[in-house]
């Protein structure tokens, strides 16, 4: 019977997980100027669309068959005869595989082709992101051995999303006018930001899914608390990106404040069934002040990411496998603990970015992986799609303007 | 115990199944120009109320209620007391009555008087709909006695509702400059994509509860199977209607992928119980291409329907049940199952074209169906309601050429 | 068994009372002119945020803690080691407070400092709603001992957020150029109103949430009567105002309806467990008419509610309590639980109103609460937060036109 209420449940933690992909869509879309909204969502659908089938095809095999000595699964693919749990099991899983792949999507807004990014997202699906959920999440894999804690995917979605997504941003370099001749850095505001607002929220409601489906049966005692420290970081991250502004002096900026929730949530990825609601609050709060700070840390690096991904999940997941290590609720500051998490994310960093590295300069040889300067300057929706995302709305002549500085 | 559990997850499934209204308002707003989009949403909202409260008072019975002969249902008016499964049953039945209609709604935008369309919606939830969902579903109906496979509403909502559709969108006749002298079709570009792929999302996402909540008792092995298939069927949508665009080198639309995914939802929403995942995948692959092709066929017929709904439910919707004929884990390419299938669609049609042109001749000569065309050309918004949707943005000088020929 | 089933329950329930929240900053974003979208966005989203903190912290041991004579709650704060159920609880619980606090900021709109409203709005959270809270909801809460019947919060939640509203617009005083040198009332008209519909459909959404989510057990057979009379209120709702519009020869306003379903909502938060489905429907024709009538009777009387807060939850919360007295299944019209009622409704203005002015006022003297006439002018986006919602859209040249009688 309990196996029942678990199933209803997972159901219910699938459908948000799902819903995340539109919370992606609407942060990106907004984040992005006018005649690349489309283009950017377009990636983010027909990429679930890909993902779904690829997972479903190859890289659910990989992630959770039978492992081969612990590094990669070799069983379960093309499933065609499963039961109701285990065709739960696996849809659940394909969502996550979603997910980590829009990652990639926002950061390379404005100038990767939509098929270079498919076919970035196809290989990264079924290859890249499958074998690091097998390392850290199959019962046999090495870091699961060895007592990684990643609950629902701190290291295996947001940290691997997060190098895919800095690899990306390398291998295309910034957008035309992002930053001047002397280094200094161009603002590209976001054409919409009541978009990015409901995208925040829609991505702070689907992560109740995102960990509370991670929860491995509801018997055990944990789902409360995990939505309870779900939702004290996802609040502390908002804080603190509005403290991390107010006490430097810079102008409160909703779009940093809504990246910091979401970080504030990628960082409780990992620990939200392993820590007790203080540490989760101060877990949200460090998560989304280092949000904030990586996020400018990166533009002065000339390090051109269209929505601050990088910053939310890379800083999110890194710092949240890390905070386990030391809060976890069985022995503060445990080396043995900080140790092995430290490894998880060192592997994260090694197996992702150069795979995903590769993989670009693979594209980029083989098909073109940046539209070219002219179409960029035109804008993606026009140029690859023929379809604009407001053909009736006339654009204000300060669109033209380029290189305002961000008030600062 | 297990009845708790399933009354738990209808309760989640019939929240999912309302938000489809949001989805079908956001589709459907930023489908029609900006002028229009307030009336095209107050279409949606305004339906859900009055359709709510006839198919609660009239329809619930007329679909549920013991049946005359398997014809129609005469008990269950107005019902009060109610035990709560029943109670939820019949919301359950009441949201997928709305969903019925509101399918008409997008299509006879744009010059449909919103009364018009509210009288007409009534009598379509509290007549139409509920005789073919009798026929269909109730446990003594005549297609369902003949073992008719439609789990979810492939041809008791989606069919119908296309049907329905298209008799409106004939009765109207084509929006004003839709379709130049020489029959060439001229394209109304949506104002706002943003919004049709967020409603794009929330119907995806209502789907799991239209085709999860449909499953009987969660403890038949069922629900994880239709979950999925519900999944595959719309990734592969989307990919159809990609393909179709790709290989008959037509721009890829955001517009035509959105509906792809959602044609391939219609699909799978008769046999998401009764297939295999692959059979699914091939099921959704099949219906987005359709759906592509078929909305520019209708186009050609100079059918203006102004958000290809009758495409995406009708193909989706008709296409579905029959697939659950050719493809059905019993048996592939039963002639007696695909009989019955056949029969079911037939039946779907000569029960509600016919009926719903008669009711759109009877309003249009007691009310009057379409707007003068003085207000046409001003906007519904305006002229229905005396309010716009954005009364702070400058209309682009494009908005005002007509006869644009889309890119094809 | 039946508590894992609840459980699961409660944590839909819960993530559909977040949701709300979005649905909140949709409505009153889209409400407000384009120039203060942002500001007010981020008044809900870091409401949201702190709130939940000081609920945590403090406000739950308040509202929910062993109860001091019925007046107060002395224990539970900072809680820490929580079972699932209690963690689970903990959060509904935030969500709702968080909910009553929300209600303030769209009532405020366009005028006030959003560090004024945040400093409130914690206030609030921590404060004034769980005080009364308390006594409505606690076992040993005085007006719980007396039996009065508030299911999810009709008073708790829009009664005494409504109270709060007003005291806010009391103390703001109305917007620039609101109201002529005669009394005239000036138009402002929302900005977005497609935004304000798929507010509208999240609130109603949420609302399964909010009302299903306060049956205390789901085998108490009570979750699908309350879920249906939640429905048919909030249909009966957008149709009370529809009705109200059309028999006084009023234009049939997008805004107006969307307020009257979220009214007939409001209506039947606290009754929804207590009355047969012909008494809901009729409790939300009621509210929603009465809402229609009450906003502009606030305007009337100068009072600037810039959404309408005060008369969707004021009136929806008061008549719904009341409604619950009239209409109790256990006997219709009873005088001894009327009496009750009144007597909780009285409570919660004599509570909450003087309370909330009290702080305004401090907060004026010590901070500041409303921005300088220049920055409102300018809009409150780029003075508060530099940072405009739409910086590619031209403006259109009637957007700075003030004064613009609405067509009655």
């Amino acid at each position: 019977m309990t196996d029942l209420i678990n199933l209803a449940w997972l159901a219910v933690a699938t459908a948000l997980v799902f819903f995340m992909q539109a919370g992606f869509a609407l942060v990106e879309g907004g984040l992005v100027r006018a005649k690349n909204s489309v283009n950017v969502i377009m990636k983010v659908y027909l990429g679930t669309a890909f993902v779904g089938v690829m997972f479903w095809a190859v890289g659910y095999g990989l992630a959770f068959g039978s492992s081969a000595a612990g590094w990669i699964g070799t069983t379960g693919f093309f499933a065609q005869d499963l039961g109701s749990r285990e065709s739960l099991d696996l849809l659940y899983q394909l969502m996550f595989a979603a997910t980590a792949v829009t990652i990639v999507s926002g950061a390379v807004a404005e100038r990767m082709r939509y098929g270079a990014y498919l076919a970035f997202g196809c290989l990264m699906g079924l290859g890249i992101y499958p074998v690091y959920a097998h390392w850290a999440w199959n019962p046999n894999g090495w870091l699961h051995q060895m007592g990684f804690v990643d609950l629902a995917g701190g290291g295996a979605i947001h940290a691997v999303g997060a190098w895919c997504a800095l690899a990306g941003v390398l291998a295309l370099g910034p957008r035309l006018g992002r930053f001047g001749r002397n280094g200094e850095v161009r603002a590209i505001p976001g054409h919409n930001l009541p978009m990015v607002a409901l995208g925040g929220f829609i991505l702070w409601l689907g992560w109740f899914g995102f960990n509370g489906g991670s929860v491995t049966s509801l018997d055990d005692g944990k789902l409360g608390g995990v939505l309870l420290n779900t939702h004290l970081s996802a609040c502390a991250g908002a804080i603190g990106a509005l403290a991390f502004m107010r006490l430097s002096a810079r102008p409160v900026l909703m779009t940093s404040t809504v990246n910091g929730s979401l970080c504030g949530l990628a960082s409780i990825t990992a620990g939200a069934a392993s820590m007790t609601p203080a540490f989760a609050l101060l877990t949200g709060l460090v998560g989304g002040a280092l949000c904030t700070w990586g996020a400018e840390r990166l533009q002065r690096w000339r390090v051109d990411d269209a929505v601050d991904a990088v910053a939310v999940h890379g800083i999110g997941g890194v710092w949240g496998l890390f905070a386990v290590g030391l809060f976890h609720q069985a022995g503060l500051f445990d080396p043995q603990r900080i140790g092995v998490q430290l490894l998880g994310i060192t592997a994260s960093f090694l197996w992702a970015f150069p795979m995903a590295w590769l993989l670009f300069k693979a594209i980029d040889r083989f098909g073109g992986l940046r539209v070219p300067s002219l179409n960029e300057q035109r804008g993606l929706d026009d140029t690859e799609h023929h379809e604009v995302g407001y053909p009736e709305f006339q654009a204000s002549p300060g669109q033209l303007r380029m290189g305002v500085e961000r008030g600062e």
